[in-house]
């Protein structure tokens, strides 16, 4: 086991010292950066399409997925300057990737966003550049996920909290699911729709206001 | 890059080796095993819920999580002989976990079902002694994710789509779900509620058309 655990030790270091320079270099050319984590389907990529018209700045967006460029098309349809990374079937994105990808797209004074694969669990561990985590949730995902998946949430710098329209249809309590958050973070909480747009402007001023 | 590859190498052999000898020991018990898979919050706990009290075998539960035991006290209240395994942080189930969890169920003569992580990508890598996969993914995950997460539904023996009682309040485009899921498989696709119980009396029959 021994063996195991030293190149697992390595992939990691490996990781953070590319992911340490990214984040240098983002700095140098006036880019912040913002990992986007969040389960299967819980609207990462709708999130972005209501957040990024409403954000002052150029927008460059790295998209993750172990396969298909469905969300590129989408985001590059809306004039969103999109590079799309396919893993095969890597379950979460890493630093060399998202450096490639950062030069592929020449981002120079503005946000980049990564769209993370759709996973709740592995993209957690992995620092990739990113001077933010942003968590999206759902309120059809039932209120246990912070008992469930707590490096996610303690990882987390904010927390969006999708589907409220979704709330009258489905069981969510939202006490117990806030208990288990605060047990593990004092991140903001922000109740939005992807949908809708509802809570989309006070998510935008709270990436505005820890912007570098 | 290498040694990382031959130690990847070497945990999928034993693991592989330990799921066939696993299996070959419920057969000899007459214990069938089904290997439950899908993204957090989609209904895995619930469904089986609903399931078990409609079969006429006796049911084990073997329940993964990465932390809490909240599904195993839910299905304790309810008679079912569960048992909770926690990873601490590891993203899916492997066979030395599940081999240890049968011999403390003391399973003989029934079904065992396992409840993997909440997680669409990495538990599909591995077989774990199940009999079958059961797949389980809903309506309001949206209607791409046979594009993007190819590997859990080519690998699933039967795929339920839950959450049918929310179709009338979400964007879900049944007709583009069900291409992509037909250019990987040709598993049924049985459609559910967990909340409701609608579709269950067909999963269950299709789950004893199976049973050896």
């Amino acid at each position: 086991m021994s063996s195991e655990i030293n190149v697992m030790e390595s992939i990691y270091s490996e990781n953070e010292k590319i992911a340490d320079e990214l984040k240098e270099e983002l700095e140098n050319k006036n880019v912040f950066s913002i990992n986007v984590l969040g389960a299967p389907g819980i609207g990462k990529t709708s999130t972005l399409i209501q957040l990024i018209p409403k954000i002052p700045y150029k927008s460059f967006v790295i998209e993750g997925d172990i396969a298909s460029d469905l969300d590129t098309q989408k985001l590059n349809a809306l004039g969103i300057q999109t590079v799309q990374i396919n893993t095969g079937g890597a379950c979460h994105l890493d630093s060399p990737f998202i450096r490639d990808a950062a030069e592929n797209l020449n981002v120079q004074d503005g946000i980049m966003w990564i769209e993370n694969i759709g996973n709740l669990v592995c993209p957690a561990e992995f620092f990739i550049g990113e001077h933010i985590k942003m968590l999206i949730v759902g309120v059809t995902e039932g209120s246990d996920k912070p008992y469930k998946y707590p490096l996610a949430f303690e990882k987390a710098d904010v927390i969006l909290l999708n589907k409220c329209d979704l709330l009258p249809y489905v069981d969510f309590d939202e006490d117990f699911f806030m208990a288990g958050v605060r047990k593990l973070t004092n991140a903001p909480v922000i109740h939005i729709s992807s949908k809708s747009g509802d809570g989309i402007d006070e998510a935008v001023n709270w990436i505005l206001s820890v912007k570098k």
